[in-house]
């Protein structure tokens, strides 16, 4: 029994899917669709239709979980509701406050289809959510702390190529590692923005830019950067292409707590991830849980659902048995 | 609306839950069986019952959840499908060769009395599992590791003690530096019984014994030592009691994967835990599962579950809105 996988948008996450559907042997590519024109979309698995995403619906039996690979500001909460009404769909939209509303929203519409929706699924939000829930629910008294990077932010990345005299850039955020060691050490410390993260901007500047001004401009972005530590090397397009080509992330949520009739006892509670593509291993969350909606949609299960509602065997191809025979 | 926490059997583990109990506003703690006389035992918290274990039933009425805080080897078996007819039970069974059995024991008789039973809950099995769990269905091609420590092994510490000439002793297990490295470089290395962990005990000999002999003895006994590099210390019984009287705990499940159209990309999933009360931190996971099963069985659940089963939105005190407002 295959679960037929559906692709909506075909960037870094739509191939991260198409990849992540490989080494599934449960689950095969059934369509891709895209807002391009389809003929000048190309795939990598033969033999696989390419849709335009306006035809999605005529196609909706052909299909039993689809994965929207679109982004959070204005793709998903136009795309979400109006899919799930049609089939079992899983996002990853991480605008923070709108989850609310894109929750309701969803809900409505997969519940009046009677499907299986999937929200703001991935590492973070996902397993990091999924990491702070059971270290608070096991530690109710302490402190958590969640640290992104090294990695990519793509938002920042983009907030540099709109300065003006940048041709290219690229951003890391870094994790503070006396803040991780602080942290770790269970002492609850309380950290600043600039104390827990530092940025640091691969920029090439177009010829002639004056860099002191970009760099400065850079520094002193509101919200971006003007809270941080921020390092800016200049260096060239050649350079930028050969050594910051690749989309790295990664990150740690932490726990500490105290046990015992006066708290006596610590304990650190730490969860990461090293990851070498965020956009593949964002997909490969995106299908664990595609899984795990088709299985709740067979047993007649309809509505929005987050990591949080969701037990963990579903997402494994393992039965009960298995699992407490092999993984328990 | 509080929940009522009984304890069965009021050792480190029951004072675990005793004092957990505390830092969970939603629980109160309604009483403790023993099966020691009660007159003799007593608990830390003021006004609550110690009631001899063989008359459990008829307090009943007064206890919703009942946490099982004695061994695998011979009480857990017995007491887990006993109890479970009668109480939402939850327990830390850990002899992984019988899980199977205990589950379909606990299972039938919890779906008989209409009760929810959580088996092999704790760290690990436990946390660990699940752990184990949600990384090979995220990441399916690729390889995960268990390493425990640095940490007190109980039944370790007591196989030294049998040896003929030892008056007292603690064993730790310790995961060896260079194998977790080589796990974290993301090579999927095979490592042998030895390479993973390394055991270090601390010996108190009687006065006369032959040292040379007991150290030969311990690091010869097969199953325990003889797989291991291990270190013997002789220590005085002083020493044993100023500073190794912690049950201090620990250790890492770690995956590696590989993720692309030709696996180019690899990632590092780490999830690590450093106790200082093994007994402490185990019964906070079981009162977080224990939250968890009096929400399934006012649903109407019966039956038997592992974490395997149990979305993690039950073992949290928040609402499944303010989870998403505030821990997606």
């Amino acid at each position: 029994m295959q679960i037929r996988i559906g692709i909506m948008g075909y960037g870094n996450l739509g191939r991260g899917v198409e990849c992540a559907v490989r080494q599934n042997p449960d689950m095969t590519l059934a369509a891709v669709f895209t807002r391009r024109d389809p003929k000048t979309v190309s795939i990598l698995t033969e033999g696989v239709p390419v849709y335009p995403a306006s035809q999605a619906l005529e196609h909706k039996d052909e299909v039993d979980v689809l994965i929207l690979c679109g982004g959070s500001a204005t793709d998903l909460p136009v795309q979400t509701p109006e899919y799930a009404r049609h089939f079992h769909v899983i996002d990853s939209f991480d605008t923070h406050a709108r989850i609310p509303q894109h929750f309701a929203a969803v809900d409505d519409s997969a519940k009046a289809g009677g499907k299986v929706a999937v929200i703001s699924c991935g590492w973070d939000p996902g397993l990091f959510s999924l990491n702070r829930l059971y270290a608070r629910a096991i530690l109710p008294q302490g402190a958590d702390y969640t640290f992104w990077g090294k990695g990519v932010s793509q938002g920042h990345s983009d907030a540099i190529r709109r300065v003006e005299g940048v041709a290219d850039a690229k951003q890391y955020t870094i994790p503070i590692q006396s803040a991780l060691d602080a942290v770790r050490s269970g002492s609850e410390p309380e950290l600043t923005t600039r104390q827990k993260h530092l940025r640091e901007c691969f920029v090439v500047a177009k010829e002639g830019a004056d860099k002191a001004k970009i760099e400065n401009d850079i520094k002193t972005m509101p919200n971006y950067f003007d809270e941080y530590d921020t390092i800016v090397h200049f260096i060239s397009q050649e350079e930028l292409d050969r050594d910051h080509s690749g989309i790295p992330h990664g990150g740690f949520v932490i726990r500490s707590g105290k046990t015992g009739w006066e708290g006596e006892n610590t304990h650190i509670i730490e969860y990461s991830l090293k990851l070498d593509s965020n956009p593949e291993f964002t997909t490969s969350v995106l299908l664990a849980y595609a899984r795990a909606a088709y299985r709740l949609g067979q047993e007649g299960v309809s509505g929005c659902k987050t990591v949080f509602d969701i037990a963990p065997a579903y997402l494994s191809p393992l039965s009960g048995e298995e699992l407490r025979a092999h993984l328990l």
